[in-house]
C-alpha cells in the first residue's frame, strides 16, 4: 500500500495553499460541510450576492428602463469577453453569454451543418451528456443525416485516435465534450481540432465541465465553436445563462437559426426584415437575463482574479490526492477509479465505481459530505479548485473507507 | 373643450383607489418619479427582492445542489400554473415558464407548422413585434412556406375581419399579438380563434403586452398556443424568462424542436434517446433560470393577490383619463391619439403621435417623467395598473401641454 498523507499533513497543505483564502470570497454558511458537488452547482461568491442585490435594488428598482441603455445592453458581450479572455483563451469579441447551453448548442450545430451542407454525417462521442445526443439525433433526423457515434470507454473516455478517425470528408459537424460529465475524461482539443480541420469538418466543443476549473485554450487549439454552462465551475448560479464561442473568422459565415430581436442591427428601430448584427453580438437571441448575468460577471471576476493557472494547478493537486487515497484505501475494498489515471487526461472531477455507489452517496450525505451519483453505480466527486480543501478530499475518502469496510 | 378633472380631483381618485396601497409592495426609491414605461420594464416588487435574496443566500448558498430536488425542479411548472391560472385563464398544467419569448415562439411556430404539414402559409399581423416577423420569415424560408401579412393600421391595429379573412385552408399557423406593442390595439382573441378553428389553422398568441394588465381568457377564448414575456406587466425583472401555453389537448400532439435534457423523462437517468415527458413540463428546454423564476413567482403573487379584475378595471380608468386629457389639452396643439379609441380595443398602454415625439420624450425625461419613444414619432405611455397613479397620468399630460404649446 502506497504511503498517503495523514490528516495533519493535509491540514498543512490547506494552510499553505496559495488559493486557501479564496474560500473567504464565497458564501459558505456551514464550514464543516464537505461539498464535492461543485461541478453540478458551484457555490455563490459574495460578490454575486452583492451584484444581484445591486442589480435588483439599484439598477432595476431605481434605474428602471434607463439601465438597459446605461448598463445592461452590453452585458452579454462584456461578460462573454471576461469569460473568453480570462478563462477560455479566446480573443475579445469571440464569446457571448446568452440563453441555455442547449439552445446555444442547438444553434451552433445547425449553423455548422448548414456551413457544410454537402456533407451527410454528424458525429457525437458515446459518453457525451444526453443533451448533446438529443440535439445531434434531432439534427440528423431533420436534415436526413447519419449519426456516427465515437465509442468511449465508460471510465476512460474515447481514444484520441478514435475521435480523429471519426472525422472524415463525410462529416459536417461533430459535438464533443472537452471533459466528459461522468468519467471526467478530458479530450485533446488541439489534436481533435487538427483532425477536424484536415477533414474539413467543424467541431462544437461542450466546455460545461471544464470552463473555470482547467486551462482551456480555444485560440491555441484552433477551435472553431464551443458552448458551455456557467453554473458549474463558473459559479454563476442555478440556471445561469450559457456562453457561446464562435471563432472571429467564422462569425460572418455562420447562419444560425432562431432570429431574435436582440441579434438585430439597430434593434430599437424595430425594422423588419432580420439583419443580423455583425460580430458575436449577433449570436444572442432574446432579451438577456440581467440578474443572472450580474451574478456570472461577479463570480467570473473572482475566478479570474485568482488566476486560471493557479486554479488548474490546485485542481490537479486535489485530484492527485484523491487518486492516491482511492488507491491506498478503497481499491482493496472493492472500489475502482472510474476516471482516466493520467492527470493530463482528466478534468476537475473524479469518479469512483463501487457496486453500492448509490447507497454510499446517501450515507455520505447523512454525515455532511455532498457528492453526486451517476448511473451506473458511480460516485462523482467534483473538486472545484476555488472552494475545495485538501481536507475535504481526505475526509470523503476516510469516510468512504469506513463505509466500504462494512 | 370637454371638462377634465383638475389635479385635486385626480389626487382624490388616488386616495380612494382600491389598488392605491399596492404601490407599497413595490421598490420605489423616488416617489416623485413618474414612470410610464412599465410596459417595457415593470418595477420590482419588494417580494421579488426578498425572494431572490433568499434564493441566493439560503437556497443556493446553504441548500446547494439539494435545492434542485427540494425546490427548484418544480418551479417552471409551478410558476407557470400561478401565471396561467391566476392571470391568463388557463387550466393547471397548461403554462410553463422557461427560456425567452423568442425561443418559445420559435418552438411553438415550428410545432404548429409540423402539425399542419400539408399547409403552405404562415400568417403574421403587420404591426406585430419585430421578433414575430423574424421568426415567421425564418419558418417560411426554411419550410418553403409563404408569409401572408395581415395589414394593420399603425394606430388602430388590424381589422378583426381582416384577421379572420387571412385564416383559410392554406394556413398552417398564424402569429398574432393580443395587444400590439406600438399602438396598444387589442385583438379579439375569441373571434380570431374561432376563425382559425373554422379554417383548421393554429394561432400562437403573443401575450407580452397584455399579461398581467388585462383580463386574458385563454380557455374561454379557445386559444391553442401562446407565449409572452414576464418583464413587462408581470414585473419579473430584466430578461426574466418567458411563459409558454399549450392547450392540454394539444400537448401530446405537438412536436416542438430543440430537444433538451430538462424535457426528458427521468432526466437524471441520463438515458438516450430523447423521450419527451408528457404534459407541459416537456416544453422546457435546458436548466431553468432559478433566480429569475423566484423573482417572477414573487411578483406574480403580488399581482394575483391584487386580482386581475381589479387590475384590468384600473388599467381602463387610467387610459380613459389619459384619452380625456389628450383630447382636451393636446389635440388642439397638434398631438393625436395613436391608439384605438374604444377602451375595449386597447391594451394597457396608450400612444400619442406628435411630430416632435422624440424631442418630447427627452424633455419629459429631464423633468422626471419616463415615457417611451416608438418610431415613427410616437410617445408610448405604459399605464401599468399596479404602480401607476392617476396623478401620474395627469402630470404627464400637463407637462406635455406645456411642451406642445411652445
Amino acid at each position: 500500500m502506497a504511503v498517503v498523507p495523514d490528516r495533519r499533513e493535509v491540514e498543512r497543505w490547506d494552510r499553505e495553499d496559495p488559493l486557501g483564502r479564496l474560500r473567504e470570497q464565497f458564501v459558505i454558511p456551514d464550514d464543516r460541510l464537505v461539498y464535492l458537488d461543485g461541478n453540478s452547482l458551484g457555490r455563490p461568491t459574495r460578490a454575486s450576492v452583492e451584484a444581484v442585490r445591486r442589480a435588483l435594488e439599484e439598477e432595476w428598482g431605481a434605474g428602471l428602463i434607463g439601465s438597459w441603455e446605461r448598463e445592461w445592453l452590453a452585458l452579454p458581450e462584456s461578460v462573454g469577453d471576461l469569460i473568453g479572455t480570462r478563462l477560455l483563451g479566446a480573443r475579445p469579441g469571440e464569446v457571448v453569454v446568452a440563453d441555455s447551453t442547449t439552445v446555444n448548442l442547438a444553434r451552433l450545430l445547425r449553423g455548422a451543418a448548414r456551413a457544410r451542407a454537402d456533407r451527410t454525417v454528424v458525429v457525437v462521442e458515446e459518453d457525451n451528456f444526453p443533451t448533446d445526443h438529443y440535439l445531434v439525433q434531432e439534427l440528423a433526423a431533420d436534415e436526413g443525416m447519419a449519426v456516427r457515434v465515437v465509442p468511449a470507454h465508460i471510465d476512460h473516455g474515447a481514444a484520441p485516435e478514435a475521435m480523429a478517425a471519426a472525422l472524415d470528408a463525410d462529416v459536417a459537424v461533430a459535438c464533443f465534450s472537452h471533459v466528459a460529465y461522468r468519467s471526467g475524461a478530458r479530450a485533446d482539443m488541439a489534436a481533435v481540432t487538427a483532425a477536424a480541420h484536415a477533414a474539413g469538418a467543424l467541431v462544437v466543443w461542450d466546455l460545461s465541465h471544464s470552463a473555470g476549473a482547467l486551462p482551456v485554450d480555444l485560440e491555441g487549439s484552433g477551435a472553431d465553436l464551443a458552448v458551455g454552462c456557467t453554473y458549474k465551475y463558473l459559479n454563476g448560479g442555478p440556471g445561469a445563462p450559457a456562453f457561446l464561442y464562435v471563432r472571429a473568422s467564422l462569425q460572418d459565415r455562420l447562419a444560425v437559426p432562431v432570429w431574435g430581436w436582440f441579434a438585430q442591427q439597430d434593434r430599437f428601430e424595430m425594422a423588419t426584415p432580420f439583419l443580423r448584427r455583425p460580430g458575436i453580438g449577433g449570436f444572442v437571441v432574446g432579451t438577456p437575463p440581467v440578474l443572472a448575468l450580474r451574478s456570472v460577471e461577479a463570480s467570473v471576476g473572482v475566478l479570474a482574479g485568482a488566476g486560471l493557472e493557479a486554479l488548474g494547478r490546485k485542481s490537479r493537486r486535489l485530484s492527485e490526492l484523491a487518486v492516491a487515497l482511492l488507491d491506498a484505501w478503497l481499491a482493496p475494498l472493492g472500489a475502482a477509479l472510474a476516471s482516466p489515471r493520467p492527470a493530463s487526461r482528466r478534468g476537475s472531477h473524479l469518479t469512483v465505481a463501487h457496486p453500492r455507489a448509490r447507497e454510499l452517496r446517501a450515507a455520505l450525505a447523512r454525515s455532511g459530505i455532498v457528492t453526486d451519483y451517476r448511473s451506473p453505480e458511480r460516485l462523482r466527486l467534483g473538486l472545484a479548485p476555488a472552494t475545495t480543501r485538501f481536507t475535504d478530499v481526505w475526509d470523503v475518502f476516510a469516510a468512504l473507507r469506513q463505509l466500504c469496510a462494512r
